[in-house]
């Protein structure tokens, strides 16, 4: 076991992301994390130092630290500590200036700030978009997304087109294909309309079985059969639409989304 | 004006957030960014050299690089086209491996994959407990929540609950401060019970009125004087419940949710 720091004078946000990174190189690596942001003062730091002292003690092999930190002083002492010391930022800015002509701000706390007040509130908008349009209730707002997910019950819809909005501020509204639609034979109306900017979301049965039984235990709709029958039929909708269709039993939100983003950007350009 | 790549074998999201976090370092840099991901066969490392060229020829001056790249020839490849190339990744991977004692798998596309399919089915159960618990909708399920957040209408309760849900992992309630409350006098019972993991949103009422007078045009509930009178009222509520107190209108939703974790992850150390 050993244990793994992220730091930063700020959210720690990119030190996290580049820490896991990095780490999900190492599959055998037996790590805990802790998350220590806003280490801002240099008492901050030297409480942190001794924190890696005692993880250092506890595990008996020094702690990693993966640091983004603008601050000379406080970077200082961190090195310092008994630790194994990354620092993931400070290494690109000078050659970065140089490139750009440009000097660095050293302003802390930049990166996940709202620098850009327009991004920001278009980021938040799409959140309140993919709040009121989940679950297909409101198909006629489908002309005003920028991406619509379709899919059967519990395929993965929601989840993605939350982090659609968070990240990329896109405009994501689903639909769910159900029983009705399936009874009614054709495919629906609203997803023929959208074709454009669709996507079918699939998943493995048996996976789709487990999230249903946990919904509704014992239930028909969580039986095996009824769940392999769903995707069958959703997947004949997808073909005649022939739309991008993702499969969420292996992939996660951020890969989904990415293809999403991917697929949406190409066909903007 | 620059152009700025942001490039990867898998999602990208690594080299992005690395790259938007350095770049924000340069305030006065004007670029536009190109998001690439799936950079992971030489033909297409090929064909965004040459996207790389007609940025140069277009802008006057040589795009900037972020890129993680695990693969040698793709990298090598990128690296001769026209660019100032930022390796994020590549630099950091040997002298990890060095300190860890174990070799890289050099698999592409683990960062953001379903690496640990426990963890990930925490998230994507908090983000389904997020959706079932926004508005104050289920009061009764705030003793299952690790956080519950409470404000005025359009405080920015509901993003921050989806965020800490789709990053953490957290189950995030919210309960909305109404009239009903005020009218009420004394402070809501849901809240007063869950004291120990509640957090207050407010926010600057000139900024609350424009977001509500975007909702609800010419109302009443979006008049500057019913939004200083509900912040005035909740946050006097805040006061007497003692929480801790968060102003969305200059924290980002990524600032305000690391201020939460932070305050949880101390709370159960």
């Amino acid at each position: 076991m050993r244990t793994v720091f992220f730091v930063s004078e700020s959210t720690g946000i990119t030190a996290e992301t580049v820490g896991h990174s990095l780490l999900s190189q190492f599959d055998s690596l037996d790590y805990e994390q802790v998350y220590m942001p806003y280490i801002n003062t240099e008492a901050r730091a030297r409480a942190l130092t001794q924190r890696m002292q005692e993880a250092a003690d506890r595990d008996g092999v020094r702690p990693l630290v993966f640091s983004t930190m603008l601050d000379d002083d406080i970077r200082e002492i961190l090195k310092g500590g008994n630790c194994y010391f990354l620092e993931l930022f400070e290494i690109f800015v000078e050659p970065l200036s140089q490139e750009l002509g440009i000097p660095p701000s050293r302003k802390s706390g930049r990166s996940h700030a709202i620098t850009k007040p327009s991004s920001y509130t278009k980021r938040i908008d799409a959140i309140n978009f993919a709040m009121a349009n989940d679950d297909g209730v409101r198909p006629d707002n489908f002309p005003r997304s920028d991406v619509v997910l379709t899919g059967v019950s519990r395929s993965g819809k929601t989840p993605t087109c939350l982090y659609l909005a968070i990240h990329y501020g896109l405009r994501a509204a689903n639909y769910p294909i159900t029983e009705e639609d399936f009874d009614r034979g054709g495919i629906p109306g609203p997803l023929i309309e959208c074709r454009d900017k669709l996507f079918g979301l699939t998943i493995d049965a048996q996976r789709l079985q487990l999230i249903r039984e946990e919904r509704r235990p014992g239930s028909t709709y969580a039986s095996l059969a009824r769940c392999e029958a769903d995707i069958r039929r959703a997947e004949a909708i997808f073909r005649r639409l022939q739309i991008t269709v993702l499969n969420t039993t292996s992939q996660s939100i951020e890969e989904i989304s990415t293809h999403i983003l991917k697929a949406v950007k190409s066909k903007v350009e």
